[in-house]
């Protein structure tokens, strides 16, 4: 299978922001590339971001939550993610398995084994080689969040940005244990720095990991 | 908690019909009544809801499907069934574990180890205590189901009522393996006779049942 690198990280950590710089990059590289991203990357899927995404759905069962979650995995996977990578393209995907774990986890506090489970069953053997995790004070990712969402006149935050700094300081530990737990795969990028700085940092992890791809 | 009954067929065996009925009779002998309905019975569920029954969205995969009734289901419960059960109320609802069971199980050929699973993580200890099972010849029920909506002037078709007899065939068989294998709790309606007689049936079994819960 072609390669598989996700980002990670909490709100306004940059994620969005340095993966359509990557993206562009290893076009002008001359790779076939997908970008795409989770919840979403597809009709269906997009359909239950709306779902999940919606302010006014506040009073939503976590455990729902994770089964949607695992929905538009699925579907994403199967008719985006799969036939891409059989179709011998980088696939870049802004949020993935990882995500749920952090969030519903050790954000919400559901059953590890559960969601591993659900991971699994959506996701299958579709495995990131290349995990990107964006790390930065959970306060900078938050402030660079609201920002952006005044900017683009956009006031209605969405239902996660709502949440208290506790629940996503929780989000930026699980993440960082998951680096810690599978070094090669995660790797950690200082996402507080300028975004010339964080880019020099994707492209160095990305580069060796594709030739490392490329010598397989 | 309080008795919980559901209503298991395929398209057209007239569960809607006689739930309306037996609400009626319910509320008028003094009982406190909530009637719903799966996939839907509350804003979030009834989202996926539809997504799940858009014709547009033929190209669902069968896992994501799966999962979105699981969280319709997780939702639903948490919201308005277990509440209900726990305010003593008559809950009946008009298909439910078993209709996934039966469609995604029998009709899909997904693992029934996982459809287990997931209803159970939907459900929890929400198990209903009597199940009514409306069988009938496929054909019969599909073409009241189309005269139906002929009659309401609707002709989009649902997804499921698109596919062929075959794949409802397949379901009428798990229905009634369920009803095999679970005699105390699912009860077999022949539902292809008149309204009337339909709902002799139904009352049996319900004041039945409704007479042993009363005695525990
Ligand atoms: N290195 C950086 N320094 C300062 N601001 C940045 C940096 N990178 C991105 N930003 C700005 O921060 C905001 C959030 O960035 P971006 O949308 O890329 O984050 P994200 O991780 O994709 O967030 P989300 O998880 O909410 O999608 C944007 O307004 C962006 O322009
Ligand atoms: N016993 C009956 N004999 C003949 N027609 C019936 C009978 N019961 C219901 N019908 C008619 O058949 C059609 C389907 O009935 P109904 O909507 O109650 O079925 P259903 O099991 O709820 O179907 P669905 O699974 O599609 O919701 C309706 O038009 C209804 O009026
Ligand atoms: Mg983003
Ligand atoms: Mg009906």
């Amino acid at each position: 299978m072609a390669p598989f690198i996700t980002f990670e990280g909490i709100e306004g950590s940059g994620k969005t922001t340095q993966i359509q710089r990557l993206t562009k990059l290893l076009h002008q590289q001359g790779h076939s590339v997908l970008q795409t991203r989770e919840p979403g990357g597809c009709s269906i899927a997009d359909q239950i971001r709306g779902i999940l995404l919606h302010p006014d759905n506040a009073e939503m069962d976590s455990r729902a939550e994770l089964l949607l979650y695992a929905a538009a995995r699925a579907q994403h996977i199967e008719q985006i993610v799969r036939p891409a990578l059989n179709d011998n393209k980088v696939v870049i995907c802004d949020r993935f398995t990882d995500a749920t774990i952090a969030y519903q986890g050790d954000g919400r506090g559901l059953d590890r084994d559960l969601i591993s489970q659900l991971n699994h069953l959506a996701a299958g053997n579709c495995r990131p080689g290349l995990t990107l995790l964006f790390d930065l004070p959970v306060e900078t990712g938050l402030s660079r969040a609201l920002q952006r969402e005044s900017e683009q006149q956009n006031c209605t935050e969405g239902r996660f940005e709502r949440e208290k700094t506790e629940f996503h300081q929780r989000i930026r530990n699980g993440y960082l244990q998951l680096a810690k737990s599978e070094p090669q795969r995660v790797k950690i990028i200082q996402a507080d720095r300028s975004p010339e700085q964080v880019f020099e940092q994707v492209r160095g992890f990305v580069d060796s990991f594709l030739q490392a791809e490329d010598e397989k």
